[in-house]
């Protein structure tokens, strides 16, 4: 096995030098050259403020330099961005402030995760909404098929009543990729032309991301998984519509459009939803490890890697007895889950950190989770798969 | 003048190296053993971690150690807490999942931010609640007359559909202190108890917050300002009532009690208002610069110093023909604001910020503001003085 050699970028992320990591969905290694940009953020923001006319135009250019490339990533323009503290952030802040209407229907996918469920559910709670599920984990197919069960499972769970639907790009739990662009354009041919809310915690930095995030009404990212910068920084993208009609609900003076006038009125771009002082050394850091994933090839090279790593590990996983992919086919990205007969996922999560390999658990559905990044080298694959089959063995 | 020296921890602070600094309630100078800590925090999570059960007990230690020292600060339980992003995150996140019903008022004073204002004027739109405001910012007398007529515009504001006042413990403009434990048993007295939100972005770090934090229902700080932390982090406290009768808006895996469990039930304690990932290392860095202004002093003690280099300050403006402090008296606490006749505040501001002296204006009431904290030196008071009388002389 593995012809294939980790990207240089591992050979510059202590957290990798130490042990065998699978975590990239969880939280992604942070390069030591992201570190020393945090750093020199805050020594210039020191020397030249930290609260003076100086250290502006450092400022302001440090969160537009990032808001340009990440546009670029989610091939949509700068204005159509907010910046937020995390994803979760991102998916809750515009639903508040959209102008629903008693009775509408929320329709959640039933592989969301369980902080933007809960939202939702005290969402409607208050605006007497009803709630819906839309079934897709258990779609287990290979891509074309699978996104064909979706948009069945689309038209079925559809309703006159329908006014949003959330749906995960790449599905946190079993791996599996959502056909975002055709759910939208689905969507747009209904009467009420429902909102789409995407999740898109798993597929900023592992998939290319562009056509889900133009399509989508809401697409929020974070940083500090699959990109490898440092936690605490996300971004949202908006539809135009939505900018149109959603008015912010945490307000601060980021949101207004003139911060020193009484008017109160918000800015009609993205940033109406950011809300006051956030951290700038982070919007460096995080520059600094999109910068270092770019020179790694564009965003298809990178996940062609990514699926590389994480097909030999699906087979690998397939050949051990009792170990069984959730998946019927190679990931379409780095989530690999997986079960394991008779074993509780948990206790194995532990056992094999015990030896210094990590992977998560999931409560539902229970399985063991592995990611591959392209900073995953075959002697990460082979040390996992050898300690299965060992601990599965005893 | 000048019977003072400076607090020790002015030689840790490199942005003071190079400036003649009065923007303390802007943003404090971060102290270099603060920005190690944070370092040391981010090598420490890459180290053990990033996602591995070997980090979150060095994870959850740096937040609880947080939590427990700003309780201390703040006087209440560690458990009614919530840790934001920033100020506003923690003025308005409560605010929105309170039981509010149509016709109830909002009393807000004439000196807050506008930020703050803005969030309450969308809330009162959605809610069809109604505004009224307190009147305190002409408010220019020492402490005790003071408190004496903030009561008494009270006593004229409120009405019997009066259900939140919003009022600043230290204000932002004039750098007046608001008796915010009187305000507080005034309105327990009211038939509707109405809730109680103070804007403590001033005050946390500079006066002793103690008892109007207890007081409050809503108590929001930021760390970054006069307790010269890292930007990006803040904490509320909030009262028991609050805690049992607001739920969440902003919800995520950090809101929720079991984060595993489709139960959707929320932490019944602060956590409740926080939402998803932030940025650990930052916990470590506030932790480090109170700890530095622990060691410099009760909190009374550090007033003590902060108000005798306002007061020197306060007197020497006074001394200048055409300068005329805002207060009639020395300020409670470090912000001193005061107008030049014949001058626009913003060209002065940038004329002295050409001489490498930094402070603010304000729009409403249009004046300069220049803040002393413990690190003020008597070089300081004296250039920015020269400053002034050269720049009103010319």
């Amino acid at each position: 096995m593995a012809a294939f050699s980790p990207s240089p970028l591992r050979e510059l992320m202590p957290a990798l030098a130490n042990k065998v990591y699978f975590n990239y969905g969880g939280q992604g290694p942070l390069p030591t050259p992201s570190l020393e940009a945090i750093l020199a953020s805050w020594r210039a923001i020191q020397e030249l403020g930290p609260f003076t006319g100086s250290v502006w135009p450092y400022v302001g250019g440090t969160v537009s330099s990032l808001r340009r490339r990440l546009a670029s990533w989610c091939g949509v323009p700068p204005e159509r961005l907010a910046f937020t503290e995390n994803v979760s952030s991102g998916c809750v802040l515009p639903l508040w402030g959209l102008p629903w209407q008693e009775g509408d229907e929320l329709l959640i996918s039933d592989a969301e995760h369980h902080g933007v469920v809960a939202a939702c559910r005290e969402l409607a709670r208050r605006q007497k909404l009803s709630l819906a599920s839309l079934p897709v984990v258990e779609t287990r197919s290979g891509s074309e098929a699978a996104r064909g069960a979706v948009l069945q499972a689309l038209e079925r769970s559809l309703t006159p009543r329908t006014r949003l639907v959330v749906l995960s790009h790449l599905l946190w739990t079993t791996g599996q990729l959502m056909p975002i662009a055709d759910v939208a354009a689905r969507l747009a041919l209904h009467p009420n032309h429902p909102w789409l809310l995407v999740d898109g915690a798993q597929s900023l930095g592992s998939v290319p991301v562009a056509e889900a995030a133009a399509a989508a009404d809401i697409y929020a990212c974070t940083g500090h998984k699959w990109c490898c910068g440092p936690e605490g920084l996300g971004v949202v993208a908006l539809s135009e519509r939505l900018l149109e009609q959603a008015t912010p609900t945490l307000i601060g003076w980021r949101s207004l459009a003139d911060e020193a006038a009484d008017t109160g009125d918000f800015h009609r771009d993205g940033r109406r939803f950011e809300v006051a002082t956030s951290c700038t050394p982070l919007f460096a850091g995080l520059s600094s490890s999109l910068a270092l994933l770019e020179a790694e090839g564009t965003d298809q090279q990178r996940l062609a890697q990514i699926r590389q790593r994480s097909a030999e590990l699906w087979e690998g996983l397939g050949r051990i007895t009792s170990v069984r992919p959730l998946l019927d086919e190679p990931p379409p990205a780095g989530l690999v889950s997986f079960t394991v007969e008779g074993q509780d996922p948990a206790t194995l999560v532990q056992r094999l950190g015990e030896r210094g390999i990590w992977l998560r658990n999931l409560p539902d559905p229970s399985c063991l989770r592995a990611c591959t990044h392209i900073t995953t080298s075959p002697s990460d694959l082979e040390t996992l798969l050898e300690a299965l089959q060992d601990l599965v063995a005893a």
